[in-house]
């Protein structure tokens, strides 16, 4: 016996059953009654929308009506009627009733009322079944969707790189630490230090902060692949934009200059979106709405200029504006919002690293555009990124959205050994250590470049939610690792 | 300017470009000459066949060809010309040869002759650009995209689920330690114990070991929703199937119960199979000869009666077997192989775990298909699995395939919060902490059901390979986390 012989709601509401018999599960979302009557909205996660079902006291009993309450779980068996109400066009006519699972009105958080966010986060284990965070997590789908369907179609190769790893050279940060030993009585060496020569390795390990090292050795080999994977910084930053556990994406390219990587993440990002925009077209609505009234609670200035669903075709629709890092600098230091001193860090000497304030000056005042920033100094950027003639500025870029700031940080690789050893030690990176990475220079090297894309800041772009915390499904953050 | 203007060779070789003109891009497998011209054949990592580069040594200058080696990176301009030779229909006429990164003779790894499996893990870095590793890890791509595809196409949703985790009630096996503290110098709390207050997340965390209780929180909200992200064991497994790192596929649907669950997970199996055979014609074709190579060099007994692709054809157009445990252990018990005491382990008893020898009988020798295994004892089975109305066993299910054993495992989840509650408290499973698990059971539960599926052993099972390390790109495993 198969019990799984439901109609998603998704699919009944796509085209018109009147007159079918059907079956739906779901979750209450409201109930309202009068002597007559019951309506019953159930949602059941296929889509944001809700749908009607029409209980006559006389052919359902009481006793199951009674437990047809906020969040209880029914299977309901009836026939697709035309909708005598407004909002929407048919409803179903139940025949029979059970109720899966009761939801006590009493102890059941979720009652039908606006919950903050933060209490929201605090029962992630049931947020899932709101309005906003089905939303959320249906667009987050979308878009990993089309991130594995853009790279497939273009022939790229997904590759899994280690999660559990012993490199920590390209210091990007504070790493966690791995281990099996015992941590209250650790063995020791005879010189007194940790013998990690018993851990589970044989050597310290730590969590990965990116996959881009051993992407760049698959694409030596396959050309053009892709990471996707989780990426951790034990960094105690306690803001609305940082994730100590976030998933990554890393596409590596040989034959790929600073320009080919350029063309690729504007391509990609442009691919992402409209799939979302195509494909969530409900949710998005729902999303745009959450966001416009978020809008109103914000002070004058702080509020942006554009709605969510136009941001999203603002940056489709949009060429990207590419610009020198110099040229960037230039911009700034000229402009009445520098002179003003409107920004908090005055923009003074080529040189410094840009802030958060000044790329969206860039992007949401100059430019009125995504922009691509590109041959930032050396002395602010990894030892890995190609250093260009200028001897001052490498083959970078950062990709910078209107309302996050940067989305997407790349370069054309230094594909050189001799530059690449001599950056290293200029920067202090241990070459012996690195033996395996120096082989990909060593042997059959070509021109190759890649990016990274943090997938949370894309889904909080998307989706318009104002905490990094609210797009993954339980985040990790200090002192938060619950579920 | 942009460099990547080449065509891919598996493009090249899709249609006729005779008397066009292309450039390439790849590395030398091999090159041979005589006094009037040069032979090179390129691989550029899109498919597992090479191109052949036809160099007229009156145009392209000895310098030049003296370096191209195996291993060297080329870019190649010339004409597509029809080629005189036997094995390929066209061949690049080579106007001009830059070599983009030499690759020395004498200390490059990988020169042309057969490597064994055990020195190409050493060097996992290069290994990718063999035949053998590039093959493996197109299928294995093709398979990932397969997966997300067949959820997607289905209506699933893609979650997340955390890396970092406080919860190790299920007890899957040892789990490894994440932290930030000092390992050497922990601090203490009164009591003399380790004060995880002061660790990251304030508590003791570990690496998860599956992704399934979170999933099933997401399910109550969604209804349809897989995970697809790494798990971890710290279990000191020193074999060809095992690994601390790996990736696991764990779909948890609302409303399915075991028949639903069994249907799904056949249907899953075969349509990320036939996507491979499919998709990945060349590759299987390589790899199924490796294959039978292998086969000669194992003992009679020990050899496979099918092909690679045969077994693979073998799991898609057969119905699989659907039986229950309990008629496993009669089959077993009464079978020749039993009474002429060829098991190691004998079946004698109702209630004992199957070994790898077992499930491998009924699925080559029994069935001679692949076979679904229903309804174990609750005994030797998880916390969470719904128990059946006979108080003994559980809506389990194996799926069991030739030549590897188990590749799924799943089950009915028991969604009645008294039976599930007695059954932790029984099995000495802390509900307390658990609470949020619970709480599905609590508020609006409903009959359902997941599997779990180790992508690394559909891997290992698609290309048949032997041994799990060669299917993943770093593997991690007991004193091995390099690179």
């Amino acid at each position: 016996m198969s019990f799984n012989k439901r109609i998603k709601i998704k699919k009944l509401l796509e085209n018109d059953h009147i007159g079918q018999d059907a079956t739906i599960m779901g979750w209450v979302r409201t109930k309202r009654s009068n002597k007559n009557v019951t309506f019953i909205a159930i949602n059941d996660g296929s889509t944001i929308n809700n749908y009607q079902v029409v209980a006559d006291p006389a052919l359902i009993d009481e006793d199951i009506l009674k437990k047809v309450t906020t969040g209880a779980c029914l299977k309901i068996n009836g026939r697709i009627v035309a909708s005598q109400g407004a909002g929407q066009q048919a409803e179903i006519s139940a025949s029979s009733i059970e109720v899966l699972g009761e939801a006590d009105t009493e102890t059941y958080p979720l009652q039908p009322k606006k919950h903050s966010l933060e209490f929201l986060r605090e029962i992630a284990h049931l947020r899932i079944r709101t309005n906003t965070f089905g939303a959320v997590f249906r667009v987050r789908h979308a878009l990993a969707f089309a991130v594995h369907k853009y790279f497939n179609d273009k022939g790229f190769f997904y590759i899994h790189t280690p999660i559990i790893t012993s490199s920590d050279a390209e210091g990007a940060g504070e790493t966690f630490k791995v281990t099996v030993l015992d941590i209250k009585n650790p063995p020791l060496t005879e010189e007194g230090k940790i013998n990690f020569k018993e851990d589970f390795f044989e050597k310290e390990t730590n969590l990965t902060v990116s996959g881009q090292l051993e992407g760049e050795l698959a694409a030596m080999g396959l050309a053009e692949i892709y990471t996707f994977g989780p990426t951790f910084r034990a960094e105690n930053s306690n803001t609305a934009r940082h994730l100590a556990e976030f998933w990554m994406i890393e596409p590596e390219m040989a034959f790929y200059d600073a320009q080919d990587n350029q063309d690729l993440a504007e391509d990609f990002l442009k691919f992402v979106i409209s799939y979302a925009l195509e494909n969530c077209k409900d949710d998005l609505e729902f999303l745009d709405k959450r966001a416009a009234e978020e809008e109103t609670t914000k002070k004058a200035d702080q509020r942006s200029e554009m709605g969510l669903i136009d941001r999203l075709k603002f940056v489709v629709e949009n060429e990207f504006q590419r610009i020198t890092y110099t040229e960037a600098i230039d911009i700034l230091r000229n402009s009445n919002h520098n002179k003003k001193k409107k920004f908090q860090y005055l923009v003074e000497s080529w040189g410094v690293d840009l802030q958060s304030e000044h790329e969206r000056y860039l992007v949401e005042k100059h430019f009125n555009k995504p922009v691509i920033l590109t041959d930032y100094p050396k002395d602010i950027k990894a030892f890995y990124m190609r250093q260009n003639d200028d001897g001052k500025t490498v083959a970078a870029m950062d990709i910078l959205f209107p309302g996050i700031g940067e989305i997407v940080g790349g370069s054309q690789r230094e594909e050189r050994l001799d530059y690449l050893t001599k950056r290293m030690e200029e920067m202090n990176i241990p070459t012996e250590e690195m033996w395996w990475y120096l082989d990909t220079r060593r042997f059959g090297s070509t021109p190759h470049a890649g990016f990274g894309l943090g997938f949370e800041r894309l889904v909080l772009f998307v989706t318009g939610m104002g905490n990094i915390r609210d797009v993954i499904a339980f985040p990790r953050t200090p002192g938060h690792a619950e579920f």
